[in-house]
């Protein structure tokens, strides 16, 4: 499909879907196709993009040029002069925005009711929320109007309303995405997310909107059979979801995944904190003022929440984030040393007037599994699963851990990565052989097969490993895999190397070069010379 | 000096001495003396103890097991079960407490003269003040009471008294040294210092009492050449201390340090926040309850601003905290690459009656200099130069580059460190050769010269570098140096590495292995073998 096929099937998804409540602002189709248009100009003239003629909805409360910022109150509404970097990354990668999307008013709610625009429904049953507060952006995508779209996620308004229209929602680790052009919320835990009916499309957007902040030794990849907690006991999920979550983790057991039992109330007593203590402050720091102005359209529920907190005192914020310091220790010591938990997203999907007549009771409940996770600083992926939305939370910069294991869940490959240094691996190291371990616990993943250039010879050392050494003439191509480790990894790799081993360039086949394991010449002499073999697991099978 | 020696002789001066208000708990010869026999028991029994027989005196909101915590108010006063684990690590290496100092009641000050326990006066001139909040710490350590003294420090407290005092105050970064057991002033700021009359003994005391969080591309020592910020303009200086800051600045520059001048301002501008914003809502968590009281023993000045502290709305805090955020990234612009920035530790000193005339106002101006520092997250040390007391501020974790560039303005040698990832180099990579400034500009740190074990021939490469190859005999011992790198920054250094050179292990002549560099045997073919002229600089010299 064209990038203006694209547009055109959109709006003719548009024109068919009940929910014109999931915009706020929507463009007009002879705008969206002209920018269509001029993309696949740029495409014939030779130009990579990525995310071309996919089509991109943003939540209402961060900034797309030449349209207005709501936040979802007309009367807070400003006109941008740029986008938000997080829209502009994902627009310079070829993403065509069709429009700003309805949320819970000031992100306050993890319904979707909350806001003057309407009640944004659920897809599938206009008697039940779409989840918020990113509930427009979500509905967009299930109902394949749009590709892409930008959420953000305080409290979990960007998995909750994932999880209930049964779509993918990335929530990467707090500052990995910038912030910069998004109305803020609790500043110091909001994140921009995006929705995706695939993970791979998810992941591939997160990356492009990404900081390069990786720290040097965060894990590219979740280990080839992950350690997952699940917590020991659950707490308000309907009978429903109980029973299917209990199915989430009978699949993830069936797909390799060793499934622990940690105590959760830790985690839970933190979620609590971001409501009922003193962090609301931050909400009154951001929209306060404007809110005691008496304006109008302000949703009466959000309104009350965000003028309560002006009469917080600083010093509860401060024993606040004390007590948060002390629950987070004691939350990570029970996680011990998991490489995710997974938990149920919401425990319950409620109808649009149970919401109505407990506004605030309701939305506190829905964030029982998804509050902790910015006040701990973890990374998160929710996707579908039979019957519940499930989401795969991970230590910080751990992203795309969280996203290998949420991609068993789902069914989807691995995308591939280019962050890691890259390493020849000849021998012991290769996938399946006993050293493997050493890369895939420091978080390396595999690129894939390579021969090196027919220049190399390797003899089978007394060690028990090969030696590859480099000849003027004479030599043979070898069969190893290329690894990517984390780059903080291979200090310590290489320190721990033993003599006669050392690491240099290696020539592969194709005429690039790769840091790989070569042998000083003094530590093949009188070894096995197995070139002809032409690699270690063959030389190993011929035995 | 044997520990009793180093005991009789402390006692003899603390009786000579005439600053009794600079001790609140001191505990008697017998029971001293009785740990230093056991120490000395330790020791010949063959114990290592780097710190034996040196005397440490700690600030009294820091706990000892044994001693009273007052925190400088007798009504607070409790008895910990447990030393703060800086004091454990610091007697754990043999240092014997004397006893607890006095203080800024609640380490609420910069003067030294809010304590019901007396003002502590200056060591030299007993009408001004001994600047605090850890006055009686400094002032035992400049009268040769004790050797080591703990203070702490969040506005400027393990400096400003070090200055007044003549002697080193050693600031590490925020949570390298841990705050268990430590009465919290601004718990998000607060961190454990040392007096210590020298530098290199301030360090070795820090080194023991840190945490192992060093980040992985922390850097080990100060390039040769280091480029150091001083400001543009200095504001509320006295006459004295502007020229004696000049000459200072003049003295770096004859050591061979690179001065670049910038704007101090928004870096003063984020000092006023800590006192004049929401940050004292975190004194109020701290205390102010207990102060709410009423109980006796209170100093008025400390009262007063603790129990202000409590109405302070919690986003106001928010706001500050965004605001310092923004200030800090326009500080940090400014200081660009520079290594470090030269400051006066404090503008000035007061008399205590100028003091008790202004008791807030003139605390304030003290702050001038220091208050910013852990606001930034930077680390300092505080050293005496001619007629004024210094500060050299660097980065957070980069402690080790404001210790080595104290240390060209003190006139000692930098102390050795251990932290780095061995690598030998053997040629372009030596000091004073082309590609040395790889290694300083990593931060990397010469351990010294070594010599291999005689199992290697060099030889000169078409590319003008040595390459070094083991052989099986025939091998002769060649000269090198020994860098430690920051772990982390080896990848990037192995990624960058050319064909035909390798990293593997060298053995040098004691017997032991380093990580070096190596050449593939395939890299020397038809290269001149060099080997007769033992290294790399004696062959280039013979050309």
């Amino acid at each position: 499909m064209t990038p203006q096929e694209r547009v055109r099937a959109a709006f003719a998804q548009l024109a068919l879907s009940e929910r014109p409540e999931a915009w706020i602002t929507l463009r007009d189709l002879p705008s969206v196709l002209a920018e269509a248009v001029a993309l696949e100009a740029r495409l014939a003239a030779g130009e990579l993009l990525p995310l071309a003629g996919k089509l991109l909805a943003v939540k209402d409360n961060v900034d797309v040029a030449g349209l207005p910022t709501t936040a979802g109150c007309p009367t807070y509404a400003y006109h941008p002069e740029a986008s938000a970097p997080a829209v502009q990354r994902l627009v310079d990668a070829g993403a065509i925005v069709l429009g700003k999307t309805n949320l819970d008013q000031f992100a306050t709610g993890l319904v979707g009711t909350r806001s003057p625009y309407g009640a944004v429904r659920d897809v599938r049953d206009p008697s039940l929320v779409s989840g918020g507060s990113s509930s427009g952006s979500a509905v967009v995508v299930a109902l394949g109007i749009a590709d892409l779209a930008i959420g953000t996620d305080t409290a979990g308004s960007g998995r909750v309303p994932a999880a209930f229209q049964q779509i993918v929602g990335v929530k990467p680790t707090y500052g990995l995405v910038p912030t910069a052009g998004v109305v803020p919320a609790c500043r110091s835990f909001d994140c921009v997310t995006i929705f995706a009916r695939t993970l791979s499309e998810g992941r591939r957007a997160i990356r492009i909107m990404s900081d390069p902040v990786l720290p040097a030794d965060a894990p590219l990849a979740a280990p080839p059979r992950p350690v997952v907690a699940v917590p020991a006991t659950l707490t308000g999920l309907s009978d429903s979801y109980a029973e299917a979550f209990e199915q989430a983790v009978k699949s993830l057991e069936a797909a390799g995944v060793v499934v622990r039992a940690i105590r959760l109330e830790p985690f839970l007593a933190a979620a609590k904190l971001l409501y009922e203590g003193g962090f609301v402050a931050e909400r009154y720091a951001a929209v306060g003022p404007f809110v005691d102005g008496g304006p109008d359209g302000i949703d009466p529920t959000v309104g009350a929440i965000i003028r309560k907190a002006r009469d917080v005192p600083a010093h509860v914020l401060v024993s606040d984030s004390e007590c948060l310091a002390e629950l987070r220790r004691e939350a990570m010591a029970g996680w011990g040393d998991a490489d995710a938990l997974l938990l149920p997203t919401a425990p319950f999907q409620p109808t649009i007037a149970a919401v109505t007549a407990d506004p605030i009771g309701v939305n506190a409940r829905l964030g029982t599994y998804t509050n902790f996770c910015n006040l701990f600083g973890l990374s998160a992926v929710a996707v579908p699963a039979p019957g519940i939305g499930v989401q795969v939370v991970a230590r910080g910069f751990a992203d795309a851990v969280a996203a290998d294991i949420a991609a068993l869940i789902v069914g989807e490959t691995p995308a591939p990565v280019s962050s890691g240094l890259p390493l020849l691996v000849v021998g012991a190291h290769l996938s399946g052989q006993p050293l493997n371990h050493q890369l895939t616990s420091a978080g390396a993943r595999l690129r894939g097969a390579v021969r090196t250039a027919p220049e190399y010879r390797m003899y089978a050392l007394p060690s028990g490993k090969p030696g590859l050494v480099r000849v003027p003439s004479g030599g043979a191509s070898i069969l190893g895999e290329v690894w990517e480790l984390p780059p903080a990894t291979l200090g310590p790799f290489l320190a721990a190397l033993p003599s006669p081993m050392a690491l240099g360039k290696v020539r592969l086949d194709d005429g690039t070069s790769v840091t790989g394991f070569l042998c000083e010449q003094a530590g093949v002499d009188g070894a096995p010379d197995i070139t002809g073999h032409g690699g270690w697991l063959a030389y190993l099978e011929s035995r």
